[in-house]
């Protein structure tokens, strides 16, 4: 096995701690150095986990000993912080979404290319063993033609107000959807192809923070399904996706945990067995791999590109009340 | 118990059949007559129940022992077989839709009121008990503000195109919409009330018909709550609902034969036990006992003409390749 990839990680709420768990499951990364605005949180977080802190992310990325960087920061710092690093000749893992609009997006995965370091992006809903499985299924034929896709990611995160960017339009546009929903859009690519018209409908409801907490999507893909996603952030915890075919259903439960089939026959669904697996460990594995091997990661600057342009779709349906709008406008 | 009403059979194909079943177990109607535009259609169905064939509509109606009618005939021909019922004093029972528009819908429900008579629509789904136990718990705050209702229904029997008017696009317009998915319009507006707005996608993809294979809506209820509802006539058999509020996730699945909830604080759902029910008889012998008793049906004109201005308005926001389109322009 090769020697683990040293890395520092920028952004050190929740997600960076998660993600630093990750990279330990993972094996093939060791977090040597941290960052964030705050001097009491660095310390901190470095204090926890036997690590240095760096007094600035310049700093950070001065250190001959890291090699890449971990990105857990507000969305809309993404393309400036990848930027710097790939011209420091650091590998960046950035967290979904790449960025929030496909321009930035454009420009930090062309610094990636310029600095010739790995750029990956956290999509990490996708190697949930069902997803996996059912993607195995549509390329075998045993789903037939499929017609439609639905899905929905909810959490009642935002009941009660938090403090913190996520809680920011600006950093969260169409609520549920920056943050939660895209994951959907990236399986949904994985599964059927891009994605090229969306029409949606989003509002407060709840209305305790200011972000939407309900949105909904019809959406079209460029191969000929079908679709649907749903998101709230002020719903009990649910994730699910079910991809219809005209030889079969399948459905990826509980974020992935659960895989339900029914074929043609049949009138209702049966679970099928899959192991478990940590798919954040896996894609920080992938990284460390990529890093040491060579290659490109399976969710780098090209494919989340997809799902912001998405994003960028939805954005411009919901500010015009609900029309339909195609995500090849926005470079999708 | 009162005397079973004698109700006369209009339209005799499966669904005809159906409805007679569900008479004879519902208890409150006798099956005396029936009619079918093909003598021998009509004279098989009569020989196999022991009933008496009209050989036409105004002799069915003519026949003094008939008190009422039923209508499984083709949706377009609904408005104006319902009015000669009812200038005849005949009380009908119709197969959903009620009509194909709003101002068919309006005329028939006028010539009800003109002619004193019982005008009830086959909305039977929304009589599932998952779907009346999930009312109840909405009733009672139990699933606290409801935000979102996603659901599905699906069919494979267009899959090889089928013979007769159900394959008609004139007859079933927006594909599963018109026959399947106008069962969800009327349980969301059970249990969420009016829709106001929806955005359509609507196409044809394995295309062995001439309807539309794959539909998906998004959509807004007059109370707040957004919503979506897929549907299609080439896919496995599917019945779904999902009702999702702030407080709890009710799913009523296998079209309603199974009730599924999940609480605010669970991360996933658990089956809750109901008792099955035949909703056609149950329908049925609520038919019979507004005739005798009176009262109102619980799905009579009022409602069904919601779910008519919704169909009218997918049938335009698929005209117009998806825009948002107000269901208030057709009256719903």
């Amino acid at each position: 096995m090769a020697e683990p990839v040293r890395v520092g990680v920028v952004g050190l709420g929740w997600w960076g701690h998660r993600l630093c768990q990750g990279a330990a499951d993972g094996k093939a990364l060791t977090v040597v150095s941290c960052y964030a605005r705050t001097p009491q949180t660095r310390d901190a977080f470095a204090e926890e986990l036997g690590i240095r802190a760096a007094a600035s992310f310049d700093e950070l990325l001065a250190d001959a000993d890291v090699e890449a960087v971990m990105l857990a920061t507000p969305h809309s710092t993404h393309a400036e912080l990848i930027e710097r690093a790939a011209q420091c000749g650091k590998h960046v893992f950035v967290e979904k979404p790449l960025t929030l609009t496909v321009a930035e997006g454009v420009r930090a995965h062309q610094a990636a290319l310029d600095g010739g370091i790995v750029l990956q992006v956290g999509h990490n809903r996708r190697r949930q063993p069902a997803n996996r499985r059912i993607r195995q299924m549509i390329d075998a034929g045993e789903l037939g033609m499929v017609h439609l896709l639905q899905g929905s990611v909810t959490v009642p995160k935002d009941q009660v107000p938090r403090p913190g960017w996520r809680s920011d339009p600006s950093e969260s546009p169409v609520g549920g959807m920056t943050a939660l929903a895209i994951h959907l859009v990236d399986t949904y690519r994985y599964l059927a192809g891009p994605i090229e018209r969306v029409a949606v409908f989003s509002k407060q409801l709840w209305g305790a923070g200011r972000l939407d907490d309900i949105t909904v999507v019809a959406l079209e893909f460029a191969r000929g399904p079908l679709g649907y996603l749903g998101t709230s952030i002020v719903l009990p915890r649910t994730h699910t996706i079910t991809v219809m075919g005209t030889s079969g259903i399948a459905w990826s439960d509980d974020d992935g945990e659960h895989l339900y089939v029914q074929d043609k026959e049949a009138s209702s669904r049966t679970l099928v067995e899959t192991e478990p697996l940590d798919t954040i460990a896996d894609e920080l594995a992938e990284f460390g791999r990529v890093i040491r091997e060579g290659g490109r990661p399976e969710t780098g600057a090209p494919e989340a590109l997809h799902a912001v342009a998405v994003l960028e779709a939805v954005v411009e349906s919901d500010r015009r009340g609900g029309g339909v709008v195609d995500v090849r406008e926005f470079g999708g």
